[in-house]
């Protein structure tokens, strides 16, 4: 009986044997190595010319879909969770190397047994991309499904890849209005097929968030730490993915988290300036989308070409962030200065906005001469400590809203889901 | 006597006095108000239909050079002090609203009389610029200062304003060769003539590092936290400016510092991999320049217009780093793809470098399939940990100095000074 591909075997060599899945090779190795997954998780590439033989231990299952009815319990909450694709919804099928994304509620209790007894949870797949490849417009497409879905939920979570998380959050809690419960944003850093991922604790703890805890915001619930001890509930637009793979990438940014919360359903307040569940039944939320997706986001950096912002000016786009440096400085006096695309920029009404690319701290006006400069003569909008991120969205949705150039300054500077923090304590920095 | 800008001056309001130095008003401000620097270093506008009078308790004086002549002591080392400009030169002159910046040895000695305990103290002013508006031209003739003075210093400071302290660090790194001694970057977030002034204790600090610390790296030396109780040194290749205002802005990405400089001259190794001073005096520093300054960083994000890479494929430049997300993906499968441009750019040998936005951690050129696509179909060149502002400069340092294509990646992947660290420790993570 030859090994195949899902196969369960022992390979044993000259020096070594090793137990584990046989896997499809990766299109990078060369033809003479076989892979295996251990039941470390990690792979090993074997030269076949050191293999003894192969044991076939156990053969290829595709997975079963398990069909247990899940029964309604009506003393508990109800939630529903929206898939969009990304890690998260990630388990590889080894025979066939394709990543399956079922994520029906079955599976999910499957999966995660303690739901049962959190929530009855509703699932719907949206769509099935990783995050970076979402655009503005399936922002608007989720948008819409997490209002469809609050009318008949005490919350909704949302699973989704981690890479732009943090854009998805923002978009959300400009576009909903109204909203008088939870929406809770959570992903993996490790597929679900891994033994260290974090998938099952961000997923119950984000279940556990949008049936019991009391706000109505657009949060975000990973990884506190990288222990499985608990997650953090942070604000969708002050959350920043600040680690490429560490379980506990997602952190706040310029104030504490809101919460933490614990898989065995603890949750403890952390920040205490969150909106809470809006009880009023006449209140309902609904979506107010309207972006203008000609925004571009630009950094900046010594040596860096000014025709750029000339090239979106040119391209018709409507609205510029800059990632400005530290207090909101772009070269303004060597040769290479900005000043002159950005006076051609404003004579076209296209507002340029200056966040700052330290991340943490404020951007400031007025303290430099060359910032009044800016904020001054050629009218950009410094906003405050909100990040380059939040600002490109947040500049859209100003965009899609405003009557008159004027109208986006104000729109910009205006707190509308917790994007400003006038004072940040002490404390946050590199929280 | 009436008052003028510059005088120390009581103005008597109805209901407050308040005392300070009468300012030049800023031109943001309307035409009724007078602005005083209180002694908290605060300043604050008054209404001039609130003013009932104003008393002048002492007329302006010019600042007063002192020429005391500085002696040699034989028994310290020796540190020369170059100056660039930035925050830390900044004095304002209150009459003329002007900044002086002189910062000779004499100047330096007496705002910080503990110098004539660590060395003898050389300084020379190279330019005054302020740091957002410095160029790759700047970094070469800055670094070419540094060896000339390394020739008779056992050590030299630098200071520069902290927004592109980070960038200036790393070129000097790739530029300096045979660096036998520590080259010490410091800088201020508030200026001098400001009670809470961070520019003393990283003067100080600085010179404390440059005349005993045993170490031949280019490093920086600000504050460690936000109180004056130690500065921290971080290797110029692994330093981010993490806060736009706070005086501990500058941290580790991805490794612990070097170590704590105590005012009181105690140095405290903190991670020990680093290059020790060189005695063999047949060494010497040199300078290895060659920059190719048609380099650009392009932030990604969700939406980004793929047109910005053909932008600048066809103004002739010769290399791209792209801020990628996490492990260092772009958009590969909706319709704003970078794909076809990246393809373009490959077509004409264009390297195009991949880091992470997420500055903390590493890119991964295999792990999912469209990084696969990007490393290998592509040949994108997927930089480890390094910071991108730091992949940047190194890649201008790297097509100044690659006879062909093919070479790019082996500069870019060869850890030259210290900017690739193999396996981040845990605990360094936001430190």
């Amino acid at each position: 009986m030859s090994a195949e591909a899902g196969d369960r075997v022992k390979v044993v060599c000259r020096d070594e044997v090793f137990e584990g899945i046989l896997i499809q090779r990766p299109e990078i190795l060369p033809q003479n190595i076989i892979v295996v997954k251990l039941d470390s998780g990690y792979n090993i590439g074997i030269d076949k010319k050191k293999i003894k033989r192969i044991e076939v231990l156990e053969k290829y299952k595709p997975r079963k879909k398990k069909r247990t009815k899940l029964k309604i319990n009506k003393k508990l909450p109800t939630v529903t969770v929206l898939s969009t694709g990304g890690t998260i919804s990630s388990r590889v099928d080894y025979r066939t190397g394709g990543v399956s994304a079922e994520f029906s509620a079955e599976d999910l209790v499957d999966m995660i047994p303690e739901l049962k007894n959190v929530a009855n949870i509703k699932t719907k797949k949206i769509m099935n991309k990783m995050s970076e490849d979402l655009t503005p417009s399936d922002w608007v497409v989720i948008a819409n499904e997490v209002v469809r879905a609050l009318k008949n939920s005490d919350g909704v979570v949302v699973t989704q890849g981690t890479d732009t998380l943090h854009f998805t959050t923002a978009a959300l809690s400009f576009m909903i209005k109204d909203l008088n419960k939870p929406v809770v944003f959570t992903a993996a850093q490790r597929s679900i097929d891994r033994g260290s991922s974090d998938a099952f604790m961000n997923l119950l703890c984000a279940v556990i968030t949008a049936a019991r805890f009391n706000c109505s915001e657009v949060l975000t619930c990973l990884h506190g730490t990288t222990n499985d001890d608990y997650c953090i509930l942070i604000r969708g637009t002050k959350v920043r993915k600040m680690h490429s793979s560490r379980r506990d990438a997602f952190r706040p940014i310029n104030e504490m988290p809101i919460a933490k919360v614990f898989p065995d359903g603890r949750i403890e307040e952390i920040n205490h300036d969150y909106k809470k569940r809006i009880l009023d039944k006449s209140v309902k939320p609904y979506l107010d989308e309207k972006l203008n997706e000609k925004v571009a986001m630009i950094a900046i950096y010594p040596g860096m070409d000014p025709g750029i912002i000339d090239y979106y000016v040119n391209k018709g786009f409507k609205g510029i962030v800059l990632e400005a440096t530290a207090l909101g400085h772009v070269p303004t006096e060597s040769k290479k200065s900005l000043i002159p695309a950005i006076e051609r920029a404003m004579k076209k009404e296209i507002p340029v906005v200056i966040a700052s690319q330290t991340i943490y701290g404020h951007v400031h006006p007025y303290v430099y001469t060359n910032l009044r400069r800016l904020s001054i003569e050629l009218k950009c909008i410094f906003v405050e400590d909100m990040l380059p991120e939040v600002a490109y969205v947040k500049l859209m949705w100003a965009l899609g809203h405003a009557k008159k150039i004027e109208d986006v300054k104000d729109f910009m500077l205006q707190n509308i889901a917790g994007e400003i923090t006038e004072r940040e304590p002490l404390e946050v920095f590199l929280q």
